[in-house]
């Protein structure tokens, strides 16, 4: 009765589109010395199906970064339809993540290397007093910053450079394409800096953001910033961010994934 | 030495505007089974100041309620500069707390009974899946609500009116004058209940925002919701929407205490 028919079943890859608050992870991949989302994802599975499997994302979230529209995929023998996947894995995961979205994806998808665009976004409190709300989820800094400033500095970033000077080790071509990088000021004093990528390096994004703070205090000129962009001294941009402040956005591919349009999910 | 010329500064009464995420708290005035936002607040006033004060708030709100702009006064032998205060205070007070601003006021202000408007924002989540970085600062509705049918059933309630039928048990007077109650949608697919009134019955808000959402859901009609309010019968409109979607935004006193303008505090 089973078996033949379902044979085909059994080799579903499924494609979740994820939201968390990084705030109590040690990042999205699997660490020793903490929870990670893939820890808490792979256990939401194991409840769910049984299964027990490997789940790979689109990109790595460091420890406190946060995700509207991260991606995930993993193989299951699970006959569940997509909606129950959603419903059934956000009954069983913590309240800090939640399954916006499932799909049914061809067994070659892999959502790190056939992603086509990502976007990040990094919310900076810019007032006085330290936020209350908002606290372990945008960087406060007291100064007021120079907003036109920042976004003339973040513009001279776009485009193919090597940004060797605004990653963390790494070991390859530190050459990217920066399609985006734009900083806007919102209604209730927050600076929202948001950049677009095929790919990034690590830690590229708060490591950018930085800097860019302190051309906004007057510390830093666009000259020195785009000075250290053209010396391509790994990592010398200065000190990343902080990691509260991060949320990746969405994750682009060839096909749409998640419904319709360039973009999956909706921010 | 000291005492004669100080002795002003003895009956000073300082007002701060207050911003606090209620998750963790069981409301903002003392309560005897944990921690409240008025012993958190106590509490830090001792540590700096040396002080034991009772400390008094614009509005009363409930365990899990947040604010963006309560208002608490109180008063101080402390000779500490208005600014000391807000600087003194958060190195003091929890992560989840903020003084936002700090002034000296006359020793008759009274926060409460001086106020002469409060603006509260309820938030939605109207999407399909359970919020992640959301949860406890929005309540979750997962059907899409019919906004413009919550937009005009809100105007229906603008105005003087005897709230009995929105409002918990309260031996009084029910008769309030509801300057604004407006539904916005937000792009992120988040609907947001503003209401502006003097004053608000107990729990008048989450009472107000629980029918408008049955409205929106299509279980009452605009027709139902308007013979509660004109039969007047006490909380029989239903249960109040959840304490986590509800920020206190603002309190107006006549005189601005705060910086200038009608409103006290940003949002």
């Amino acid at each position: 009765m089973s078996g033949g028919a379902d044979a085909r079943s059994e080799g579903r890859r499924i494609a979740v589109l994820l939201e968390y608050d990084g705030t109590a992870y040690r990042g999205s991949q699997y660490q020793e010395n903490g929870p990670s989302i893939q820890s808490e994802l792979e256990s939401a599975l194991r409840n769910l199906t049984g299964d027990v499997v490997r789940v790979s994302f689109a990109g790595r979230t460091d420890a406190g970064v946060h995700a509207l529209g991260q991606v995930a995929a993993f193989d299951t023998s699970s006959r569940l339809a997509p909606p129950e996947f959603v419903t059934g894995l956000n009954h069983f995961l913590a309240p800090d993540v939640a399954v916006r979205d499932a799909r049914v994806v061809g067994a070659e998808f892999d959502p790190r290397r056939d992603a086509r665009g990502r976007l990040y976004r990094y919310r900076i409190a810019n007032r006085a007093v330290r936020p209350a709300l908002d606290r372990g989820r945008a960087w406060h800094v007291p100064k007021p910053l120079d907003v036109p400033a920042t976004q003339r500095a973040a513009q001279a970033l776009e485009g193919p450079h090597d940004f060797a000077a605004f990653a963390g080790a790494y070991e390859g071509r530190t050459t990217r394409t920066v399609e985006r990088c734009e900083v806007s000021e919102r209604c209730d004093g927050g600076v929202v800096v948001e950049m677009e990528a095929k790919s990034f390096l690590p830690h590229q994004v708060r490591r950018t953001v930085g800097p860019l703070v302190e051309v906004g205090l007057g510390r830093m000129t666009q000259e020195e910033l785009v000075a250290l962009l053209e010396a391509a001294r790994p990592a010398s941009a200065g000190p990343a961010a902080p990691a509260g402040g991060l949320y990746l956005v969405r994750v682009a591919y060839d096909g749409p994934v998640f419904g319709s349009g360039d973009w999956n999910g909706r921010d």
